[in-house]
C-alpha cells in the first residue's frame, strides 16, 4: 500500500490549564516531573489540557532537584491539599496514616486525587472512593498494583459489565525475581533473597514482600474492582514464600509446574468469594508459568472474555511514573470538562474463610518402601474425599518419597488427610504441601 | 487474617435511565442482549445506569430473538439513529459504507455510539473521531481490535502519557490458528486452513485474514492511539501467510524461533512511523512466540512502561459482546453525567514506505556444496551492509541448504543483497525470506 496521506485534525476546544500539586518527590516523583516536562506539548496537543506543576511538597526544601524551580518546593502537605490553586493532587509519600489524611482533605476540598499507594487503598480504599464521588471528584490509582501494568481502568471501566469469575496474579516483583532465581539456578531461598537484595529487587528488611503481604494489599484492591465488593487487605489469606525449597522447585519441574507467589481473587457460584496469596504449583502450559524475573502478570477470567492476561513491569520509577501521568492527565481531562467517573457502590463482600477454600494440592511423603503403604495412605485421602490426581515415587528403601497431586479439595479436608497420615506407622514424615492452580478448576 | 468485614456503601447518585439503538443482531448483538439482560441490575447498582433497550434493527423483523420484546424489532436504520429517544447507538452490522453513513448521522445527531467495526474505523476513524469531539459525544470501539482484550481504552487513556515506542502483536485469529497447527503437527498450509475452515476459525473466503488485510486495519488503529496520529488502513504494509511452508516451520523451530503473522506499528527517533503486517520469525524467548491457537496478544513497548503484553480472546461473540458492553456502559455513564473523553487531536503521520523499514532477516539458500561458496555469498550481503548474526547448513552435496539470520537490516539493503546472491554461480536458488522481529532491536 502507500506510503502516507493521513488526515490532520485540529477541532479540540482550547487548553486549559490545570494545577497540580505533588506530595513526595521520591523516585517516582522525579519520572513524574522528568515526564511532565518532557511531553506537556504533547499532552497539551492531544488531551487538551496543559498540566502546570505548582508545588511540590518535599521533606528538605533546600535540595535541588532538577528540572524543578525551587520556588515550587515547600513542605507543609497539610496546605497544599486545600490550597484553592490546585486541582489535582498526586500522592506518592507512601506510609498509610498521613496519605489517609491528606487523601481525605484533598477530596473533601473538591480536588481529584491521583495515587500509587497501594497500602493506603487496601486499607481505606472503599471509604475513600465513596468519598470522591460524594466530593464530585475523581480518585485515580492505575500504578497501585502492578505498577507498570494498566490493570486498573480496564477492570473498572472495560470489564464492568463482564462478571468475572477470577483473578489470578503474580503480583510481586521480589519475590518472583527469588523464586525465578530458585528455579533457573537450584538455588536455595536464603541465597536468592541475598542477591535480590544485593541487585536491589529486595529491600533491606524483605518482611512485607517475602511474606506476601504486599501481594495481599494488591489482591485486597484487585477483588474489590473485580467483584464491585469493599475487600479489605485483613481480609485476604496471605501465606509467603520463605518455606519454598530448592528441592520443592526441582520436583515441581520434574512434574511439569513452576512455583510462583500467586495472588487469586475468586468468586464462587454462591457469591461468596475467596481472596488469598500463597506460593501455588502452576502447571507450565501456564500463562503465568512462564512470567519471570521481576515482571508482573494478571490473569482473569470470566464467561464472557474467557481468559484474560496483562503482563508487564510491576515496579520501578519509571514505569509507575508512566501510569501515574495517564492517571493525571484523565483527572485533569475530567476537572478541565467537569467530567468525573466515580467508582460504583461497593457492595459488603462474602468473604470464604481460608478452611472453606479448594485447590488441588501437592503433598511430598517420606514413607517406608515396602508393599501395601500406598494403598494405605491412598485410604487416608479416600476416607476424606480427597481424590489423587497423580503419585511418584522418588528415591527407593530409606530414601523413599511419595509425590501426590489431588483433585480439587477443600482446605479443611486436606488438613484432615494430613492428620490422619502423620499418624500412620507407614509415613515417617509429611513434608512440604503446596497448593496447585490453573490446571484443575476449583469450584 | 480473619474472613470478612466489609463496608458497604450506597452513596450514589440516583440511577439514570439510558436509552439504547442497536444496529444489528447478528452472535455479537444475540450475546450482548443476553449480557443486558442478566446484567442490567448490578450494572445499575455499580455504574449508576439503567440500560434500556429501546429499538433493534434487524434485516428480518419476523424472526423472533431470545431475550428480546419483538415489538423492539424494526428495519429502519436510518430512523433510529436520528430517534430523539434513543441516547446512545450501538453500530454491530458490519461493512464500510452503510455504518459510516449511519455512525455519522447518529453522532452528528447527539448520541454516543458504540461500535466493534475494525473495517470502518481504519478507513475512516480519525474523521470519525474528530466529529465525535465535534458534537459533544463519545465514539468508543474496545471491540474493534483484539476483541476480546481491554487495549484500546489503556491505550487512549491509561498510556497517553507514554511515548510508545512499538507496538507489536498477533491480531488475527484465524492465522494464529493456522500457525500454531503447522507449527505442531508440522501440516502444510493448505490442510491448516482447510481445518481452520471445518471448525469455524475461517471463513469460506478466508481472503482478509490470511492476506493480513483484517490484521493491517487493526494495525492502523492501533497505530493512531498509541502515536496520537491519523493512520489509515492504506497506510500499512501487508504481507499473508499464505507463502509459509512447513518446511519454514520447521526450519524455524529448529532455529529457536516460532513463526507468527505479527503487525507492528513502530514510531523512529526522527517521528517517522512504521506501519505493517507480515510472517515474521519470533524467538521462542519473546512472549508473543507461545500465544497460540485463536488467542490474540499486543506487546507494547515505550521508555517508562518497559515492556507490556495484553493477552485473550481476540474474537468470537461472547468476548466481543463483554467489551461492548463495557463500552456501552462507559458511554451511558458519559450520557448521564454529561462527561464525554474524546480523542484528542491526530496529526498527520509521517510513515515510512516499507523500503526503508528496518528488521533482522531469515534466508534459506540453496548453494553448491563446495569450498569458497559461503564466503562468496557472505561478500554479497557485506557489500550492501547487511551482517550476518547466525549461519546454519542443513543437507549436503546436491542438497545443500544454508539458513542464515541477519542482524537488522533496512529491506532496500536486504533486496539488492538478494538480487546479486541469484546471480553468483555458487547460489543455486533463494528460497524463503522471512523478517526476524523481537531480537535484534530494529532503530
Amino acid at each position: 500500500m502507500s506510503p502516507t496521506a493521513a488526515l490532520a485534525f485540529s477541532r479540540m476546544a482550547s487548553v486549559e490549564t490545570i494545577r497540580l500539586g505533588v506530595l513526595g518527590c521520591g523516585t517516582v516523583g522525579t519520572s513524574l516531573i522528568e515526564l511532565l516536562n518532557d511531553q506537556r506539548e504533547e499532552i497539551a496537543r492531544r488531551a487538551g489540557v496543559d498540566l502546570s506543576v505548582r508545588s511540590v511538597v518535599v521533606r528538605d526544601t533546600s535540595k535541588a532537584r532538577a528540572g524543578l524551580d525551587s520556588s515550587l518546593l515547600n513542605d507543609d502537605p497539610q496546605a497544599l491539599v486545600i490550597d484553592e490553586d490546585i486541582d489535582v493532587v498526586i500522592e506518592l509519600i507512601g506510609g498509610i496514616e498521613l496519605p489517609y489524611e491528606l487523601v481525605q482533605a484533598a477530596l473533601r476540598s473538591g480536588k481529584s486525587v491521583v495515587t500509587a499507594n497501594k497500602a493506603l487503598l487496601a486499607a481505606h480504599g472503599p471509604e475513600l472512593y465513596a468519598l470522591a464521588a460524594d466530593n464530585g471528584v475523581d480518585l485515580l490509582f492505575e500504578a497501585s498494583v502492578a505498577a507498570g501494568i494498566p490493570l486498573i481502568r480496564p477492570l473498572r471501566e472495560s470489564l464492568i459489565g463482564e462478571r468475572i469469575s477470577r483473578v489470578m496474579g503474580i503480583l510481586n516483583g521480589t519475590t518472583n525475581f527469588i523464586l525465578t532465581k530458585m528455579a533457573g539456578e537450584g538455588a536455595g531461598y536464603a541465597e536468592s533473597l541475598a542477591e535480590a537484595k544485593e541487585l536491589g529487587y529486595a529491600e533491606a528488611d524483605p518482611t512485607a514482600d517475602v511474606e506476601g503481604l504486599d501481594a495481599g494489599a494488591k489482591v485486597a484492591i484487585i477483588a474489590s474492582l473485580a467483584f464491585g465488593e469493599a475487600v479489605l487487605d485483613k481480609d485476604v489469606y496471605v501465606e509467603g514464600i520463605t518455606q519454598v525449597t530448592a528441592e520443592d522447585m526441582a520436583a515441581a519441574a520434574r512434574m511439569g509446574y513452576a512455583i510462583k507467589l500467586i495472588g487469586i481473587a475468586e468468586r464462587h457460584d454462591d457469591d461468596s468469594i475467596d481472596v488469598r496469596v500463597h506460593p501455588a504449583m502452576v502447571p507450565l502450559s501456564h500463562p503465568l508459568a512462564s512470567v519471570n524475573g521481576s515482571f508482573n502478570a494478571v490473569f482473569v477470567e470470566g464467561p464472557g472474555i474467557d481468559q484474560l492476561m496483562f503482563f508487564g513491569r510491576g515496579a520501578g520509577g519509571h514505569p509507575t511514573a508512566a501510569m501515574v501521568l495517564g492517571d493525571v492527565i484523565d483527572a485533569a481531562v475530567g476537572k478541565a470538562r467537569g467530567a468525573v467517573r466515580p467508582i460504583g457502590n461497593l457492595k459488603e463482600a462474602n468473604v470464604r474463610s481460608i478452611d472453606q477454600a479448594e485447590t488441588a494440592f501437592y503433598l511430598s511423603i517420606d514413607a517406608r518402601d515396602e508393599p501395601g503403604v500406598l494403598s494405605e495412605i491412598a485410604g487416608s485421602f479416600g476416607e476424606h474425599g480427597v481424590s489423587i490426581l497423580s503419585m511418584e515415587q522418588v528415591g527407593m528403601g530409606d530414601q523413599a518419597r511419595l509425590l501426590f497431586i489431588t483433585h480439587t479439595a477443600s482446605e479443611s479436608n486436606l488438613r484432615a488427610t494430613l492428620a490422619d497420615l502423620e499418624g500412620l506407622d507407614a509415613v515417617k514424615n509429611v513434608g512440604q504441601v503446596l497448593r496447585v492452580v490453573g490446571e484443575d478448576e476449583p469450584r
